[in-house]
């Protein structure tokens, strides 16, 4: 798989991250509270900068409410 | 999240791994060439041992032929 493609994945599952917080009206502060994440990391996942963890995108879709393979394309 | 919702996350993913590839008649090997990943590493995944990471995730679909959100609880 090239870096092209990898970069492709990140940036849309952040992009997905993205719009579920915004459609909560939660900050990235209050997404990463709720994950124990750091909010630089939150900002960094939403701008597809992070290849996260299983363990991760589960948290993340706790915080936002939906099932964790409704993040992933 | 607790260790124990860690645990079930990744033998849940695990069980989910080896379902299809099981389903496809693909041999772990098989499956670690079409990603490439050690064979070691996809038993590991399969025994529910790893944390593999978003781009992980998609390889493995990808040689599964399945949608990567399929592969996710």
């Amino acid at each position: 798989m090239d870096a092209a493609r990898q970069d492709e994945i990140k940036r849309r599952f952040g992009t997905r991250v993205r719009e579920l917080r915004k459609a909560r009206n939660l900050s990235q502060e209050a997404v990463a509270l709720r994950c124990g994440l750091d909010r630089s990391y939150v900002g960094g996942i939403e701008r597809g900068e992070n290849n996260l963890s299983l363990i991760n995108i589960h948290r993340l879709a706790e915080a936002l409410g939906v099932e964790a393979g409704e993040l992933l394309g």
